[in-house]
């Protein structure tokens, strides 16, 4: 089968690759309807994340499963399903708590941008949709995946909810999704932080009511400027660098809650800041599996449409191209179909 | 009048101050009952915390209303009153949130190891008991002042309750009513982090009903051996180091709390860590007023006795022995009498 593999940074081919087997009596095998390229992908691409030899790339999918192990019951060949990220028992204490992705079984799961995909646990893991759904439905279940949970997982991090003024820090896929779920959660007023025209308005389609162009700590003061001079109540912070999560810490009021979801890098927060800023701090690798029934019923009804964050759709063999024009800025999001 | 003046790194002196009067027509003269070391007094004291020329020390209080100004209106002269360590107008949106230690108007209060003591903002900072109450009670109250409010207010955050594992870092005052309140909120286990018997013995007689004497990276790995791997549900930092804030966040399961109140010094915490290790993060100077009425109801009615971590008591005079028994870990916490 033909997959992406990242060779060294700005080196993506799609090439063959032995196509997956049943290796667990929990596996399950999909073949993939979409794949896609996510912000994680690019610290590698950038070469900002190290790396050991040549990478089998993507961990965003959905598809029809193939096959099963023998061990697998909730699923069937045939299904249309959605995964994500970290593959789950979902029985465990922690999955229970709603942590699926700090599982005591977790494994990642990787080079889902290909045409067929192995995934581990799959009774936890993997979630089937009513029926196969029609093609325009595709994009938006793949956006559940990862970048949508994601999203959701910050803004239910951050407290999103009614009578809340939410400030989104980031105008990424995540971010711009995180914009999405705050209006699904009911936020009063949502502030995406953005100086993309193209962002601002798909964050504007998704339920921002307003567009803060200033970043860093002048980014902050128009925060506080619309908030009383007291600063947001929920900041989703979708980024993962220094200056971004101090942007969502200063830009949270007293009290209030941030939700962070960047993966941090080189990211190190002063204590004693922190100590008197008196924010809640949460967030970490987004528990998509806590999020995928919601979200898949969400999607199946037409009440969200979080594909939209998808601006460039090009054959798996393109793969490439994907990551060079989210590299540049040049798209949000790039969907590969296989 | 008499009051305690730290003039340099151990050298606390009970010297003539002026008596405080009303200066604001929001402001309340007390004559102090008792008073007490606290220890975040000590980092001046040891000469970490830097400060400039002579200061009166002391935030912790409870005392006889003498005189209040034109606008006080919820206390009256003859109250016995209980205050904390910054003043808040109690009215404000962060005030209204349960943030009264961030008060868009707050103030410090010092200078209370001393005889009189002037509070600003009486209405919104003091709170009044039912009655003068006898004597036996006075540590009690003077305790919910400062240690008492900073250990509920980090269980609260560490989100302390039914069902619930919760491990306290740090033996201090704060610490040991941690276990306390930890108790009161009702969690099932409580493990007290301690290597001094004394403190230990408090700690059960408090709740605790687990004592770990391993601290960093041993006293982690005890925890998580208690915990089937996992770690505790809730944790309360009540030191303020690097090594306790990561030993609390590491013995932490993923999704569980931190409730940090240890005020921070030269702490950086890893955000990478921190973002993988899926803990809620919350803290710093307690918002001891809004507890104030509730706790004032539990000592009041002889349902809880945190004046019990007060294992010295000694004349106001002789508030240097006061430092120097708890900079030398001989006392958990020294009362002063004026």
């Amino acid at each position: 089968m033909r997959g992406a593999i990242l060779h060294a940074p700005g080196d993506v081919r799609v090439e063959d690759r032995d196509r997956p087997t049943i290796v667990e009596p929990t596996d399950a095998i999909i073949r993939l309807s979409a794949a896609c390229v996510c912000g994680s992908d690019l610290w590698p691409y950038r070469g900002i994340e190290t790396y050991d030899g040549p990478i089998p790339m993507g961990h965003e999918y959905v598809g029809i499963v193939e096959e099963v192990g023998d061990q697998v019951s909730a699923i069937k060949p045939g299904d249309f399903v959605v995964g994500s990220f970290f593959a789950s028992d979902n029985t465990c204490e922690i999955c229970r708590a709603g942590y699926q992705s700090s599982c005591i079984h977790r494994q990642g799961v990787g080079g889902a941008q290909a045409q067929y995909l192995r995934v581990p646990l799959a009774d936890g893991t993997l979630v089937a949709t009513p029926n196969v759904p029609s093609d325009d439905l595709i994009p938006g279940f793949l956006a559940a995946s990862d970048v949508l949970g994601t999203g959701w997982f910050a803004a239910a991090a951050a407290e999103a909810g009614p009578g809340k003024t939410v400030a989104v820090v980031g105008d990424g896929a995540v971010g711009l999704l995180g914009v999405l779920a705050a209006k699904q959660l009911g936020a009063e007023r949502i502030i995406a932080m953005s100086r993309h025209e193209s962002r601002q308005n798909l964050a504007v389609e998704f339920g921002a009511t307003d567009i803060v162009a200033e970043r860093g700590d002048e980014g902050v003061a128009r925060i506080k400027e619309m908030t009383n001079g007291l600063g947001a109540h929920s900041v989703i912070e979708a980024v993962g660098t220094q200056e971004s999560m101090m942007q969502a810490i200063r830009a949270t009021r007293p009290g209030g809650h941030v939700g962070y979801v960047g993966v941090a890098h080189d990211v190190q927060l002063p204590g004693e800041e922190l100590f008197f800023s008196h924010v809640h701090l949460h967030g970490g690798p987004a528990p998509v599996r806590q999020y995928l029934p919601e979200l898949i019923d969400l999607i199946w009804n037409r009440k969200i449409n979080p594909g939209k964050v998808f601006d460039l759709e090009l054959p798996l063999e393109q793969a490439a191209e994907g990551y060079k024009a989210m590299d540049e800025r040049r798209a949000v999001k790039a969907l590969l179909r296989p």
